[in-house]
């Protein structure tokens, strides 16, 4: 068998900022060969989440940060080419932790088997049935909590996890604010996955006035994506008793000097809780999560876009359109096979 | 019947950093005659809390911002001296929410009949089995959910709440931490409260270093009397799931353009729960309340201090020394009788 050759991109140093190639350059390596119990796929496609570039920095994070050096982490799907494990078997196609690289050496007991031949595309177990779809199901429900009634307001609505947190939001009765970056995401979440509302944090203005004006009942849960002045802004609107659910802070992530939030003593005043959350802490529960999506999807209840960009070159500047709001729905990098 | 003559310390103007005497001076001004259903009591105590530096303010609260022109508002135990009302006679004890005054006239509905005779001081009932006793054992237990074994750092614990969270988290089996101003109070607080270690916030040099050596095994609850420089340090200590129970942020109730904390993504990267509350919240659940630290009281489980003060015309500079961290223990001005 000839050598695998692994174009890989790895972290070479900390970004201070967004991620430049010289932080994030590849190299072309030999395939890693599988340790007893581990085995080596070729990637499909490559999910492209904010919290990489959590996990790109020094700071303790739910998961460890990428050691220096290392293939830049995230969720892969691919296919067995090589095993050294009884549980799977050259041909297999599996979800896994991976990286930014065309294959993948790790342990079998870690890679999930899918079945490539049912119902849905492969792309969805990142998406809509994966970790994107279990962070919107999960923060919104156990975290959020919001009751039939209430009103939910989302940043990034039409994000990823955003935009399946507004219509889960929608089907426990409540009313439902988005807010994105331009005319046609606001159209997008309105008229066809039906937010009641939906404010271009672009154009607005004043931030606290267009949220009052979108929420006459004040805010109950605010999921929020993005932290910064939107987050304070919508503190100033919040009701007693409500509940903000910290999926991330995408504002901030490449500005270690982003000031803090000025209105947090909102905290105190409206008796309010603000809870951080990882996909992670729930687990023990994903199947459960799944099946539930899995249903809504099927029956239509469920809209998702995927954001799939071709060739493992682009994975760097394909990365970079999240921070600036460019992506419409889960991104993703598919390495044609 | 002579006409009384009310000194009443009144909002002149909403103060901009620490309230001065031109912001809240006093005049003298007959007494409110008692409507239909109302009384007159002639104040015995008044309570000094931080809460009251928020009520000056203009910001929406968790009840109203005082009037301009308005007495400054206070909770307070005073003697029936004239009733228009069945509820009261002259001569009953009540506490109240009154004014830095001496007299206060309202509803009797509103005031709250006490036993002058019973084996506490009267003055505990603004204290320990007050809303100041009620604001630590709610914060602790419903909020912070402190579990046996878990680890409770608490700021201002010698504070009138602080020192009361501190032994009722002894109480449930944790590990407890105090920061406190000065070698004297921390000695308390080891010495006579029980508290596991207290670290002087003044000597100690770096936060996070100081609060990282007092709790190798991390901060499960952290309640959060001060906010600023130490809850930074604190959140970088937490614990996954940790909970930060916001009592009050007295480091910056002077300082409007106080920056907002920089370490929030602590949040997401522990999953950490960061609450607001106000005593008010559980006001169902005050008899209750009451009882439980009236029993702690009276087996000697809960030692408290008060720090009283006697004379109206000592209030404001009274109050100014809750922010320079200069009382010990429940600040109660007295008029005497």
């Amino acid at each position: 068998m000839n050598e695998l050759i692994n174009r890989q991109y790895y972290l070479a140093s900390r970004p201070v900022a967004q991620p430049t190639p010289a932080e994030v350059p590849f190299r072309d390596v030999p395939v890693a060969e599988p340790a007893e119990g581990e085995a080596v796929i070729r990637n499909m496609y490559i999910s492209l989440d904010p919290a990489i570039r959590g996990w790109m920095g020094e700071a303790n994070n739910y998961i460890e940060p990428i050691a220096i050096g290392d293939a830049i982490r995230s969720s892969v799907i691919g296919r067995v080419v090589k095993s050294n494990s009884d549980l799977l078997a050259v041909g297999d196609v599996v979800m896994s932790l991976g990286g930014w690289e065309n294959y993948t050496t790790g342990p079998a007991a870690g890679m999930n088997k899918l079945d490539e031949h049912s119902a849905v595309p492969l792309s969805n177990f990142l998406s809509v049935l994966g970790p994107t779809g279990l962070t919107a199901l999960f923060g919104l429900l156990e975290v959020g909590k919001p009751k039939a009634g209430e009103t939910v307001l989302v940043s990034a609505a039409a994000g990823a996890v955003g935009s399946i947190v507004g219509q889960i939001a929608k089907m426990q009765g409540c009313r439902v604010v988005g807010m994105a970056g331009s005319n046609d995401k606001c159209a997008w979440l309105t008229d066809e996955l039906g937010f009641d509302e939906a404010i271009n944090y672009k154009t607005c203005g004043d931030y606290e006035a267009a949220i009052g004006k979108a929420c006459p009942e004040g805010v109950d849960v605010y999921f929020d994506n993005v932290g910064g002045e939107i987050l304070d802004a919508a503190l100033m609107c919040l009701n007693k008793f409500a509940r903000v659910t910290v999926c991330g802070w995408i504002s901030s992530y490449n500005d270690a000097d982003a000031p803090g939030p000025k209105n947090l003593w909102q905290l105190v005043a409206e008796s309010v809780t603000v809870q951080g959350f990882a996909v992670i802490d729930y687990m023990d529960r994903f199947p459960e999560g799944v099946g539930q999506l899995a249903e809504w999807v099927m029956a239509g209840k469920l809209q998702f876009k995927e954001d799939i960009v071709d060739g493992l070159d682009n994975v760097l500047p394909t990365f970079l359109k999240l921070f600036e709001g460019a992506n419409k729905g889960k991104l993703i990098i598919r390495i044609p096979e």
